[in-house]
């Protein structure tokens, strides 16, 4: 096990009926500003919960955050905060709500072009913020992570500071029941992969992070099919919006390697296609694992059996039967894993490749082996 | 799943050679009181680690903390880190010297005889604490509780409050490749048994938290002999101090029932007869799985499964067999299970049910069916 620093004070506020927690959890004498979506929060009673936990505070409101949150909207909304002088955030919303408050957060003080916080620059400040999730999938609501895209661009990059992680995240399981069921499927495909970025790389001698995986893993394979079949099993959702959080709160990824190339190709495929970032995700991974079987190779074999209790054949054979009951998954959850599927082409590639290149992130991954020709090789697979 | 706040702020600093980041983290102009047990930490060079890592902060010391400490010691440090105005607690050494310093924290600002902090008082007020741990068993680097004992009334009492969480938990496993056997053997069972009082309870539609927790027990099963017989195997012991840690920081028993009765047994057979806590555990726990083998039914063949692989027989059988391993797993670790192999009587029972009786604690247990019978049939079966 490498050394590491496990750190996370978001304090998580779990289960039915939580919202109202709003109200002790808020400090005394706050400026709020509520930022939210495209708001479903106020067809499905979240607005009316939050506004009413919130009164007695100042509270201000910021709509329109959309998914893969845009910086141009979100500056709008830096703008507001500092000249309302605002001092506490609270995102209601999804990932990309939470993701994109976590930039107004490092930019309102930021001293520059807030852009910069994508490329590197560390921010100095951040105002407080919390959030009401209500979309599991990302894991932001307990993280210290954000990803953002310039629409100008065509860029999608992600920060990640200490400073933004939620003072505390309100998870209300029931509130996803009104989600479609092309949302749940996404949350189940993302905290599926946010996982295997963590744990489907090399051996580090971390049986309690590999087992901690493992139990995520299992369980959405349990009660993702579930939660799609009968949203409202309160049973099978509220572990679902858990094993979302659990997924990608740092715990899992201590001390051992990661990968996130999946996730790197699959942040282009949504920016330049507009695909959900599950649905790339979908797409990345089985053809990553692929191209990667020999690199990943101990890993696989643990996978296949822990996971899908193949114990038969080959190391090769196992190893193909665990990458193909991996995109059969993602297909049963309703995740197309082919761009054909999306009706999409090949012609993203080059791009890609140019911009991977244009960024010195070759080779990459875990093992700093995925060179120029695996990337290729990877993208001929989406197809 | 029940709902649930998860909230751990301590800062988890893990791995070899991390003493040294002491420097970094406690803050600029503090000063600090340096509290540690009998002077192990002397002998084995972390007190020159950490003096080292304290250059340039103003540092007074408390030595002498004694396992299972007491009260009476304690409240001297309180009167030294009230006429000196300590502002920072820094507790070097293992689960005893971590618990008495938590209570000086929220002792020293105390209004009224601290005692009542023990006794259901909340304390308002806390001086900022952090630890580096020396010996992996109770987790409570990474925790908010604290267990107290008098002398003067033979009393053992366990407090919690946020505001104990230390700000940051230096765990090195190197500088436990010293401690005897007897410490190491009792910090597994110790983990072994915090994790089982927050697992061996009752469904509760939680198998995030139930594949945790077993991830947990089946690391001990195998680190725990490994670590045992070559104390300097770095993998093997790591593992076992992450465990330990991982056991009771909170996380395992969000939103599940929870027992602590074995605890709460042992914690008077620790008072009353000078026993180890962990030796008590190890005495307490198969007798009280047996005798509410009914009440824990399907936890204990869940349990037997998962951990022992036990598939064959009756669930009587099966259930039977899941104990007389644990039981068999102590004492192959070095902690006998019965009060005899001490030379220990049956002289305290009465005592103890008297206390029980006196605190209005029975019927205990995670669903109130632990009565004045059924503790007088697991103190029997201690014998």
């Amino acid at each position: 096990m490498k050394n590491f620093v496990l750190y996370n004070p978001t304090k998580l506020i779990f289960g039915a009926g939580q919202i109202a927690a709003l109200a002790r959890e808020i400090p005394q004498g706050a400026k709020v500003l509520m930022t939210y979506g495209g708001g479903s929060i106020k067809a499905n009673g979240v607005y009316e919960q939050v506004k009413k936990a919130l009164e007695g505070h100042t509270v201000l409101e910021f709509g329109g955050i959309e998914p893969n949150p845009c910086y141009e909207t979100l500056m709008n909304a830096v703008a507001l905060a500092r000249s309302e002088k605002v001092d506490f955030l609270l995102a209601v919303g999804g990932g990309s709500t939470l993701d994109g408050t976590k930039f107004i957060s490092a930019a309102i003080g930021f001293e520059g072009d807030p852009w910069e916080i994508l490329t590197g620059a560390r921010p100095k400040t951040a105002v407080p913020l919390a959030s009401v999730m209500t979309l599991p999938a990302t894991g932001s609501e307990m993280n210290s992570g954000a990803v953002i895209s310039r629409k100008s661009t065509l860029e999608k990059f992600a920060f990640s500071t200490p400073l933004v992680f939620p003072r505390f995240s309100v998870v209300d399981p029931e509130v996803t029941y009104s989600l479609p069921p092309r949302q749940i499927a996404n949350g189940v495909v993302d905290a599926f992969v946010h996982v295997l970025e963590q744990y489907l790389t090399y051996p580090a001698d971390a049986p309690i992070q590999d087992r901690f995986a493992e139990g995520i893993l299992q369980t959405l394979l349990e009660v993702g099919p579930r939660t799609l079949a009968d949203p409202k099993d309160y049973n099978a959702r509220s572990n679902m919006v858990f094993s979302a959080t659990m997924a990608l709160n740092g715990l899992i990824g201590v001390g051992v390697p990661q990968d996130w190339m999946t996730h790197m190709i699959g942040h282009e495929l949504t920016i330049l296609h507009g695909l959900d970032h599950a649905q790339t995700l979908a797409i990345v991974l089985p053809n990553l694992l692929w191209v990667q079987r020999e690199s990943k190779r101990e890993k696989l074999l643990q996978y296949g059996e822990r996971i899908w209790g193949i114990r038969e054949g080959s190391e090769a054979q196992r190893i193909e039967q665990a990458i193909i009951k991996t995109r059969a998954f993602f297909e049963s959850m309703g995740n197309p894993t082919h761009l054909s599927d999306y009706s999409l082409g090949d012609d993203c590639f080059d791009e890609i490749v140019r911009r991977f290149k244009g960024r010195n992130m070759l080779p990459c991954g875990e093992k700093r082996d995925l060179d120029e020709a695996k990337l290729r090789q990877i993208l001929a697979m989406c197809r």
